[in-house]
This record gives structure tokens, C-alpha cells and sequence, in this order.
């Protein structure tokens, strides 16, 4: 059995998240059917971390166990040419036998992204949480941020259920910006006239993050960055180690998981 | 009554075109159900021009009348309160009583979206023509578009079947370009590992377009972007007066019209 480890993106818009519930649509659903049809084997794939409903990934982590006798570009081709259009596989490499996407993970990037112009983007309702309820002040949100980095326990940014040994973590980098007024439209998702600056983005990089840990964050900041709390307020919320004080927990489209680091 | 002047953003995906057509959802049935709920009176609204089915707009230009007391801003909040989420009105002003949108038009601006990196981006399903049989010449395309600008009988280049009084056309602008690899991941749709520099983008100002006009230039530059046709091959096109040399009609989802100047 050879072990192959695949780079996935997706819009999640159309999925109730990675894993695999009876009934509905998910990624690990439609990557498995892909797999039996372009090996003729059933494989279980495993993911760095399951992705929930609407979220979306830039670069997922994916391994598999597969008896094909196919390169790694012949397969990256079959797959895709074998997946619905809104599931891509970017890389296929072969992976030691031991490699596990989970385990070994060392290092998650997630982005969210913020669109706070009045009128909608009608061309990124997918892909942002979009907050019209006045400009946020990212500068503040970014001050606001920085109590969170480095190894603490999260528990006041977690939604109860998960299964977690500890709820310690360590924030690596967390950052909150503007996106440039310069960097002009993205050709794929165009800005209407006047709205090309409406963009707030958050990055973080964990050792692994709870259970909607990072749109806790970006609802907990984002009470700072329309004015509600105040910049010293998401440190007390950490220091509560409880999740009633925190801020709502954001919505799902905004986020992607941009990359995992072995 | 007042006549007021309205700049359109949609996505244009779910759509049959602009143009009211019994049993279809198009963007006029939709802004005329936003109008009358709003307003309570049934208006025609007129746009600049029509787009077709999955065509994009990020400034379509329509105008309506009606006996509304509302102010501008307080028009434009309700109708985006009452349009579907794809579909957003950016500004609202009142109208000179003889503006007409598509008579009073000086310039209209297109922008073509295509991806051609080797696996599909799955932000860009609905914004851009995915391009997968090699990478694009942009500055060969470029260089092959020069020869269309100014004023031209257009015809090669138009889907017959529209009424028009005459197919010369004056296209005061082309220009075809790589996104720039340092612009960034746009946050709206964020580009996967090693996909950031796979855009051509075509933009194409002109006073007037026929059907399909920048669909069918799109289709013949791509023959020269591809290498099937030599850089002077557009130029021929053009001068054979006649659709038939011409390079295929590029699909719907990679345009956008960006802008009318009146």
C-alpha cells in the first residue's frame, strides 16, 4: 500500500464540512467517491482538522492509503477531473507510511475574511462575513489581538462539545488589517466602485486551534472594532477562561484554512 | 414624477440576462419586484444595455420613474433590503427627466476574467473562463490587440440576430495583462498555493458593443494567447468583415461590465 498526501482547496458553501454525516453532502464524501473511482478502492481519508459547514480551505492537508499504480501527477489529474468544480486537489505527493495528517500537524494558518462596506459585495457573499453595520477599526482590533499571541488556554474562545485533551494552545502570529487600498480588484472577485478598500482580514497560526476557536476570536474583536468593548477587553476575556463573556461567534463563510505546516 | 438613475452591481450566475423573459429569473424581473415593493408603483426600469445569462456587472446603469418621496440614500437601503443578496444597488441620484441610459451612453467598460493555471481556482468557478490547456501569452495577446483599437466596422466579431443600426464601433481602449504576482491574494477569493499570478485579465472601452462583441475578441485572442494562431491573425479577423474566421465566443462567467460613462 502506497500512502499519499494531497493539498486540497474548497469552497465549503455547498458542504456540511469535511466529515462524513449520513445524509449530507461533505468534502471527505466526495473525495472518497473520487478516490474509489479513479483506484477502484475504498480508502478512509483523514484531514489535518475536519472544516465545519460553509467554511471554506486554501490548502488542506489529506492522506490516504491506495494500492494504484499511478504517478502522483496522473492521480492529481484523475481526482480532479473526478470532483465536483468546487473541490480542487493543488499537490498529490507520496507521504511515509507513517505520515498522519493530524498528529503531525505542527503549525494551522486560518484566514477570515471582513467586508465592512454599506452595500453587500455581491461577488463575495460565499467568501466573507459581510458587516454593514459601520467601518471597524482595524487598527484597534490589531491592538486588541495582542494579548492573544503566544501559549495560552483558549477555553473562553471554544464552543463546548469537542473532544480536546487541554485546551492550551500557542497563537504564533495573529494579525488584523485593512487590506491595502492600492492592491486594486481582484480579478476573480471584482470591487464595485468605491468599495475596494471595505476589506478587513484576520490571520492567525496556531498549534492547532478548538472548536470554533478562531470565529470566537473574530466576533470577540470585532465588538472592539465597531467601538462596543474596549482594546483591553479580549485579554480579559482570555484571562476568564470562560466563553460567556466573549463576543458571538462569527459566521462560517468568512473562514479558510489557508495552510498546515508538517 | 422623478426619474431616478441607479448603478447596479450583480452576479450574474443565476440569471437569464438582464432582459425580462417570461418563466426565467433575470435582473430587470428582480429590480422591478424591489422597485414595486418599495415604492408601490410597477415601473419599467431601463438599463444602459442588456447582459447576457451569467454575465457580471460591477456599474450597470439603469433608470426608472416613479412618484416616490424617498431620498436617494433612503431608496438605495430599501431596495437592497428588498433585492435578492446577488443583486445590489451602489448608488441612487435623481435623474434629469430625459436621461435615458442607453441613448445618452459614451463609453462602456468591459473586464475579462480568465484563470489559466493548471488546476481550477474554486473561488473563481462563477467570476472567470478557467483555462487549463497551458499557460496564456498575455503580451502576444496584447500586441495582436492593437490593431482594434479605434474605429472599426466590428462585425467578425458580432453574434448575428441583434438589431443594430450599423456595426462600426469606436473601442478607445484594450488592454490585455497578467494580474501582477505581487498584487496579492484578493481577500474575496483567495488564490491557493502557487495559483496568484494565473489571471489574464482583458478590459475593453469602447463607445458602443455589439452581441457578443467581447466574448468573440476574448475567443480570438486566445488563439494567439494559446499559440494556434500567429499575432497578426486578430487584425485579419477584423478586416474579413465576416464572424466565420473569427476565434470562438469565450463563455459568460469571465465578464463584467465595469462601467458606463454618459
Amino acid at each position: 500500500m502506497r500512502r499519499f498526501q494531497l493539498t486540497l482547496a474548497y469552497d465549503g458553501t455547498a458542504y456540511a464540512g469535511w466529515q462524513v454525516q449520513p445524509g449530507r453532502p461533505t468534502i471527505q464524501e466526495a473525495l472518497e467517491a473520487a478516490v474509489e473511482k479513479v483506484t477502484g478502492q475504498r480508502a478512509r481519508t483523514i484531514a489535518s482538522g475536519r472544516t465545519d459547514a460553509g467554511v471554506h480551505a486554501l490548502g488542506q492537508v489529506v492522506a490516504f492509503a491506495a494500492d494504484a499504480p499511478l504517478s502522483c501527477e496522473v492521480l492529481r489529474r484523475a481526482l480532479n477531473a473526478n470532483l465536483p468544480r468546487d473541490v480542487a486537489v493543488l499537490e498529490v505527493a507520496e507521504a511515509p507510511a507513517t505520515f498522519h495528517p493530524i498528529r503531525d500537524a505542527r503549525r494551522k494558518r486560518y484566514r477570515y475574511v471582513l467586508h465592512d462596506g454599506a452595500v453587500r459585495n455581491v461577488f463575495a457573499l460565499r467568501f466573507a462575513w459581510h458587516y454593514p453595520y459601520g467601518r471597524l477599526d482595524a487598527a484597534a482590533m490589531q491592538r486588541a489581538a495582542e494579548p492573544l499571541l503566544g501559549r495560552h488556554d483558549f477555553r473562553s474562545f471554544e464552543t463546548s462539545g469537542a473532544e480536546r485533551k487541554t485546551s492550551v494552545r500557542t497563537v504564533f502570529d495573529l494579525a488584523v488589517c485593512r487590506a491595502e487600498a492600492g492592491a486594486g480588484p481582484p480579478p476573480a472577485a471584482p470591487a464595485p466602485a468605491g468599495t475596494r478598500d471595505d476589506w478587513v482580514v484576520l490571520e492567525i497560526e496556531a498549534d492547532g486551534f478548538l472548536y470554533n476557536m478562531v470565529r470566537a476570536i473574530v466576533g470577540t474583536l470585532t465588538e472592539v472594532g465597531r467601538g462596543a468593548r474596549p482594546e483591553h477587553w479580549p485579554a480579559e476575556v482570555l484571562a476568564a477562561r470562560d466563553r460567556r463573556p466573549a463576543g458571538p461567534t462569527a459566521p462560517p463563510q468568512g473562514l479558510f484554512l489557508v495552510n498546515v505546516a508538517y
